[in-house]
């Protein structure tokens, strides 16, 4: 029996018949280019295969797609491609390849596209010796009547700025159509409109590892292509701590200014050349990035982040003309750089808040975004609780033996089968390292098969002995590095083991998550159990089995089933930031409502951070 | 009998006893450098040695005063210092030098000392790790703090520019004191407060034919000195229809651009540095310019003012980046560019209304600035008219056979004595020209002499031998330019004369300018006699004899003791601007009062403009 699948991305939309009982997944493969990643071959191993159910019906969830799946993402709708099958005709949504979902309503509806910047058609009308006004003044007045008849939000722009006033001069003559773009209450840029012009944003997250831009047309919402590389500044050191050092060095501050302005302009030249438009079609950015990234953005001293009391120049959301910070050639073109709350809790945070909607949301949520800095935030309606744990980089992969970032090769996932250790590597590839969700899914492991105990010490050669053959061959000798204690191989004709220092690193950085969530809780005034929903944001919070996170204690194990993955949230922040002024407006709230919790003058924290050290207990 | 005579220019106050019945010419003779300018050496004949009493007795005005100063003039206190004596203790007023007084109440007062663009010294609290606002947070409160308690106008300013984050970020510290320096809502910049560092003020009267400069103190409302120099950009013609031509050739506005903003820069630099500061302590420039000048100053396109419907690219008061106008080097500065009301109604107009506050005043005010384009504008707190009228160069020397600007050795004005002509110059040099007022003057004689008729035909030889022969010995040959007529000499000896070509030129301005007047009285319903004074501003008005101008038409003859020499007003407005935010929106409510009257499309101004060809007969 033959059903209906319409299939959503973005605006386009493809229509098939497909055989009854067909997987999803199988489903799709037609589409070109290839449109779901399924790293585990459809297995119903990765759960990556992600796809949101929006109309119709599939199979009910199995065991194993409730294992991999939330029931909060089940509950809005999410499924496995690999393991929901077509039972009837269904309407399914495809999420930007390679990104996990944003389980918030998006600024997709065209209600809500209202761009902050925009390009304006207008025809002012012609002067005449009646009536001897300017071209400043009749294109000011016929774009606030074009404005009110799209029923754009907010003021028209009232003046003109001194770079466009050429383009005025030139081109506002005999009703002549122009195209002129405004953002903040001005007009940036007035020239006559282009046949074929288009009018472009770009959300970019700016991390401190990783630059990703989404292009997307602010007339029609639609997004056009994202592209995302590793952040050019990393020769100068891995983490904020060693840029800012590196920006006090002579020179330091406009190299490293100049390397990302570079990297974010070919970026969206590119971009924009890739989706069939010219570099001049772009007109915004939004920039959501960590307070340090920010400033050295703009080109401002951030040396006073890593001193305390880390009092940050600017936090405020500001609107700069692109073509002053370097991004584009042309004038008209406005770079808005997202609100932060305080110095280790950026705009990506507060970027990711607005997209989730978390400022809003009724009940009780918590929020976090994994990486060298864990950033949690707890709260809702009420307000928000904020802070910033140095969790070290053990759950990038760094500081770890054999660890490695999300590469293909990387061991992310590992589980015990039928008394044994089994692991999978990202691509299926020959396992060349472990990442930070592998890292975490084996402390899980080796937890609950005794190779390490709760107080985070690897079994010794004596004590192995007791195990089962199949655990105790996994127990080889110390590295003599003084750290003690044994490896513990995954994949010992490779080398690839995790070592009793290794254990420690990732100790260490779970106690300062977990620690961080008590510690905001305890000031809220309530337990785990009370929190309704547990957002993971960031790159290794789509990648992190939840309930190997609950079993090392990095995460409350009654939220396991209350987790929602929102992925890049802080990018989808900034994207919903260049297609809405009420979601650029939503940063500015979200940003209002968080109080910011320093960790390290409370001795709470510190009491929290060292009873977390030890691993639970066997449930 | 000895009196004490205070006298006050500027901050500059000196005291001094003097002996009963001395002259204030001869009382303040002593005074270093020379104070008053007395063109005709003290003898009672050029007017030009106006002083103002403020406190006190000066001898009660006799004939010569009285003819040389009008009602209104003498009515606030204006006096001539070589014909006033002084009969007891008296304070007087001198103005700047080679400035005619501007009769209205100048932002002297410190109440009205609010500048619009200042430097303000704050403290900004110390970040701590309770309380981690960022820089600009902590700047933007102190501020608000700040120009709360000095009772300053208008809103404190909501963000840091860009350019000034890099000195936020180095110098917001450790509560050192900051000199920042604000403008328009926003942080222009921010450093630490050098000792000795000072707000100063550039009020800038951009002329086609000069640029006039006047720095003062913002801090005291001192005026520090001013300068005036020919305009750079002359070497491209001398009125704005060429200067718009030439800049409509390639590389033409960038010329002409870079012209007059390198003069301004260096005028300003020169200025600050004799008044004992740097060039860093400027902060502000309010420039008073024509719509065209201030076309040429921002680089844009000014072609379409000279084309119809004469739409000129802005009007609006715009406040800009000195450093982005190449006025200045440093950030810390902004450039307010006045408003204007049409192509030909400029904001130097504009600032002088303000100046005068004519949009406020009660009853009917006339105003008149007279050069190239005469500008007139009638009205008060009910409205303002103005035109412009096309009136030619005659008036500044140009066109005219001996014409000449006023420099030494012009001949400023001429008088019958005795049945005889005579004439003055400036500096009683030898006469080398004619210039405007010496034009109006010698037709005003030779009117009421009978050497020309009421149609401004010059006698010929043989009509001359019926004048008497002190008279007749003036008539020379005709040029044989097909002008014809014969040539009336002011010196044989030097070969100064005025042609029947000259008195042509002089009937088609005086013609323009009259029949605006008549236009904008019409349209008001009004009769000249109903008009309650007359200003007159502009170098050329101040030098005019009222009296001679409504003999030959130029002006009613009802206005002639009416009339107040304004002097500088567009210098002055913008002065005003600088040192008070109330001055400067005084210049928006004093555009926004205008109705601009284009006088080339209405028949009733061919009608008054033909009819005002012709001289009045004798009265």
């Amino acid at each position: 029996m033959m059903h209906s699948l319409r299939v959503l991305e973005g605006k386009r939309i493809d229509e098939m018949e497909v055989e009854g009982d067909s997987s999803v997944l199988e489903a799709v493969a037609g589409l070109e280019p290839s449109r779901i990643d399924a790293p585990c071959g459809g297995k119903g191993l990765c759960g990556k295969c992600r796809i949101k159910l929006v109309g119709g019906r599939l199979s009910a969830p199995d065991a194993r797609e409730s294992r991999l799946l939330s029931a909060a993402e089940l509950g809005v709708g999410l499924r496995l491609a690999c393991l929901a099958r077509v039972e009837g005709d269904a309407e399914i949504e495809l999420s930007e390849r390679g990104e996990a979902y944003i389980v918030t309503s998006g600024p997709e509806s065209s209600a809500e596209l209202d761009p902050p910047v925009r390009l304006v058609a207008v025809a002012p009308r012609e002067c005449s010796l009646e009536d001897q006004s300017d071209d400043e003044a009749r294109l000011l007045e016929a774009m606030a009547l074009e404005l009110d008849r799209q029923g754009a939000g907010g003021p028209a722009p009232a003046k003109v700025a001194l770079g466009a006033l050429q383009g005025l001069a030139r081109y506002c003559r005999g009703g002549a159509a122009l195209g002129a773009v405004i953002a903040d209450g001005g007009v940036l840029s007035v020239a006559p409109l282009r046949p074929g012009a288009r009018a472009l944003g770009l959300g970019v997250d700016l991390g401190t590892t990783t630059v990703v831009c989404r292009l997307v047309d602010l007339a029609t919402g639609e997004r056009l292509g994202s592209a995302s590389e590793l952040n050019a500044q990393r020769s100068f050191g891995a983490d904020v701590i060693s840029r800012i050092e590196a920006a006090s060095a002579p020179a330091g501050l406009e190299a490293l200014k100049s390397r990302i302005r570079t990297q974010i302009a070919s970026m969206a030249k590119a971009l924009a050349e890739s989706a069939g438009a010219e570099g001049a079609d772009l007109v915004s950015f939004a920039i959501a990035g960590n307070t340090t990234m920010l400033h050295l953005l703009a080109g401002v001293p951030p040396d006073a982040i890593a001193r305390s009391p880390f009092a940050p120049a600017f936090l405020s959301r500001r609107t700069e003309n692109a073509a002053e910070l370097g991004l584009v050639q042309h004038q008209g073109c406005a770079a808005i750089l997202l609100p932060g709350v305080s110095a280790y809790v950026g705009a990506d945070i507060v970027a990711g808040l607005a997209a989730i909607g978390l400022h809003e949301a009724a009940g009780r949520s918590l929020f976090l975004d994994l990486g060298t800095n864990g950033e949690i935030a707890f709260g809702g309606a009420d307000g928000i609780l904020c802070c910033a744990t140095a969790a070290g980089p053990a759950f990038e992969g760094a500081g770890i033996a054999k660890g490695t970032g999300g590469v293909v090769g990387a061991i992310d996932s590992v589980w015990v089968e039928d008394g044994a250790i089994r692991f999978g590597t990202i691509g299926d590839a020959p396992a060349a390292g472990i990442c930070g969700s592998g890292l975490i899914d084996a402390l899980a492991a080796f937890l609950d098969c005794g190779l390490v105990d709760d107080t985070g010490r690897v079994v010794d050669a004596e004590e192995a002995r007791a195990l089962p053959p199949r655990l105790s061959a996994l127990v080889g000798e110390g590295l003599g590095d003084g750290s003690g204690g044994p490896l513990l191989f995954l994949d010992r004709e490779r080398g690839i083991y995790i070592s009793q220092a290794d254990v420690r690193a990732a100790q260490l950085a779970k106690a300062a998550i977990a620690a961080g969530i008590d510690t905001l809780l305890k000031i809220a005034g309530v337990g785990s159990g009370d929190v309704d929903r547990l957002y993971l944001a960031g790159g290794f919070g789509s990648l992190l089995d939840v309930r190997s996170a609950a079993r090392i204690g990095l995460l409350p194990p009654e939220l396991a089933d209350r987790v929602i993955v929102v992925g890049n949230a802080s990018g989808a922040g900034a994207v919903a930031a260049c297609l809405s002024r009420s979601r650029l407006e939503a940063c500015d709230r979200a940003r209002a409502a968080c109080a910011y919790v320093e960790l390290s003058s409370r001795p709470d924290f510190n009491e929290a951070y060292i009873e977390r050290m030890m691993f639970p207990g066997l449930s």
